[in-house]
């Protein structure tokens, strides 16, 4: 109650009251309904007993014994809430609560539960806890929505979306070869929690199946901390292009080649570094570049390096963007080659995933849920990858970000409050709500 | 008598004469002798056979079955051209030639026949060549100078100069437990050359053993082609100091982290990478300074690098000028520190050398011989190390250069012509009688 009468205290929450005078007795209900901030802590914290780690967060990767003890935890918490269970070939923990209109494709809620190596608390398991924290509230309120409601927690998100990625019937069966983190191949680990590799392709769900998905996360940056800002309306998943960038000066004996004969390739690469990162600061927009890895050769600190290889990664949301910012560095790399007399080359790998966007309609419906509820808001991308960017090539997708304390994530340091996790929560409920009257 | 007749064309070869006309008629003869490139490209090519690569260089590490062939090989030179040949206690080997007076500490000329792995045909061989060629001329005249000569190969240069430290009594028992390129260790391999490491400090002699050490050499750097120089005067072997430098910003995810709230360890280092370069550039005189190395963490090509670990090397023939150089870096890294918030350090590793000063006495007099000869030359420093710096700390040392073609070095592809190679034993001959006159 305490919750309700602050948050109508604020001037937006009258607006909304007022503007509701139509709404029914049960509908008034509903918009008073909050996440419980405690209630989501704990479960946090119950979940975060599998596969603690010493820093405080967990190292829960996809398939091991913590992964599995979390998933059980996770069925048994949909149990208590009424929720029908069940496991999809590709592993996936799908929690089903009826609706008024069985005929109608369910709205699809949640996240995963599965970590990096050396992982924290909140990345994708705020997105389950906030889930299960919207039965809650229904169950609560006693509220039966017109759609089926399906609370989703996604396998391996970590590995390479491999649930959602089965869900769309788009995992390879490459994929399933790889060795996770586990030490378990893809393949080995489905069968470790209740899938099947033989038969991974009954996990594809045909768009028909689903009215929507929605997705709550952390945002893993640092924009809406910065900015103060309570929740964010994912616009989409940044489009992501990788290359290898290859220097090539003359290797030369450090001692005896005076500077000014010099073709030093890691001279010239520093320079090209440089303009990347320049570029992508100083045009407008969020486009992102990022040299992440450096390697000189012949590697000798007596020797002039004659090659350096590094990488380039370019996100964006608009893909014509990110063609943009690669021309303009290509475009100085050619500059740089010709005055440093060394050959500059870029080799595109074969990884490149086009911007995910999300359903322009819910971002919407998000943005008025943020705004009725008096929550500070504001549309962004997503520069990291999430199941949503799998389903929103089959079903309308909507994602809710809720800040990273110092922006910092997978890392056992990564934090959010129990009142901006229940604000994305609150959210996502009442997105839900709008999406099962529309 | 072809090349005397050119030389003689020359202006200066006149002057000389002139000048020398109180010589007697033996010491004329002296003046009109010339090295024979032929007769040193065909011991270029037979020492070529031992360790040959299929590049048509050699692979000839020291203690390795080549070197043992190479150094049989030579033995036969030195006994075929009259000289007694012993192999001291860290296998260098030793070819003498009678004095008229015997009691004079001997002039000891020579250098190395071992090369790195992928090595060339001249670095070193045309030392001992040249050395060989000298005693050649003196047979050819019947000459007895009044010291005894020497004529050394020392062992190992390549490994770390370890004859030649040897020889000044220097050898660490550290230095005898490194694996060698051969897959001996030092210790071994000098038990197969004759050495004997449990006795190595019987090798040493003592300063008053020897009158001056001479060593020829190829240049390993491209400046003398360049000016189109004959001969290089070698004013010392430059210094060498190292350092690993430490870049330390903030790790963050390359998707999720805006371009304005990077701590980019990777573009901070870039930075002094190019400023590293540009101050030794920029600076007069003939320093170096090289960025050989460089790793960024965690690295990967997705993650913004927190930290980046590269390697600094400085050299110069003053000690006060590297500093200079790394007092000038380091104010400039202070300056890209605080501009990029970043943290930058220093970390001096220990195998700095000194700087190794020739004998100005002795500069002079290769200067003169070439002067006298007609042959361009200047004064440089050697950008690399040889083991003239070890002798220059015992004894009176000089070193001549020749062109190294493209300045090419420690490759298959490393060239000095026939006559560049004639030139400087000509030179060394004539620094060689003329030490004998002091």
């Amino acid at each position: 109650m305490k919750r309700f009468v602050l948050a109508c205290a604020l001037p937006r929450c009258g607006a909304a009251l007022i503007l509701g005078s139509l709404m029914t007795t049960a509908a008034i209900a509903e918009d008073m309904l909050r996440a419980d901030p405690d209630r989501m802590q704990s479960r946090i914290e119950a979940l975060g007993q599998f596969g603690a780690n010493p820093e405080g967060g967990v190292s829960r990767v996809a398939f091991s014994d913590a992964d599995l003890e979390g998933r059980a935890w996770l069925k048994e918490q949909m149990v208590s809430l009424g929720l029908t269970v069940s496991t999809d070939l590709a592993g996936n923990i799908v929690g089903r609560r009826v609706g008024n209109n069985e005929a109608l494709p369910p709205i699809l809620f949640g996240s995963h539960i599965d970590s990096v190596p050396g992982g924290g608390n909140y990345d994708g398991q705020v997105g389950v806890v906030g889930a299960l924290e919207v039965v809650e509230l229904l169950n609560q309120a006693g509220i039966t929505t017109e759609h089926p409601l399906e609370v989703v927690s996604f396998t391996d998100e970590e590995g390479g979306l491999v649930g959602s990625r089965a869900m769309i019937g788009k995992l390879t069966e490459d994929a399933l070869d790889v060795v996770s983190n586990s030490g378990f191949t893809i393949r080995e680990g489905l069968a470790r929690v209740g899938g099947d590799a033989e038969r991974i392709e009954e996990a594809a769900r045909p768009p028909e199946s689903l009215t929507a998905f929605l997705e709550l996360h952390i945002e893993q940056g640092g924009i809406l901390e910065q900015k103060e800002l309570q929740i964010g309306v994912v616009q989409g998943i940044v489009g992501i292009r990788w290359w290898d960038v290859t220097v090539e000066g003359v290797a030369n004996h450090g001692g005896t080649t005076p500077m000014p004969q010099r073709n030093d390739a890691l001279v010239a690469a520093s320079k090209l570094a440089i303009a990347i990162n320049t570029t992508a600061t100083e045009l407008e927009g969020r486009q992102v570049a990022t040299v992440g890895r450096i390697e000189a050769f012949p590697g000798a600190p007596n020797v002039v390096p004659g090659k350096v290889i590094m990488s380039l990664e370019i996100r964006d949301l608009d893909g014509d963007k990110m063609q943009q910012v690669f021309d303009l560095v290509e475009t100085q790399a050619q500059d740089i080659a010709k005055a440093s007399e060394v050959s500059i080359s870029f080799n595109e790998l074969d990884v490149a995933s086009p911007p995910a966007l999300t359903d322009t309609g819910i971002r919407d419906l998000i943005a008025e849920a943020a705004e009725s509820l008096g929550y500070s808001y504001q549309r962004m991308p997503s520069g990291a990858g999430h199941d949503a960017q799998d389903l929103a090539k089959i079903t309308p997708t909507g994602m809710i970000f809720v800040p990273s304390k110092g922006g910092i994530s997978h890392s056992p340091y990564e934090y959010t409050s129990p009142e901006d996790m229940a604000n994305g929560a609150t959210v996502l409920f009442h997105t839900v709500m709008a999406l099962d009257a529309q």
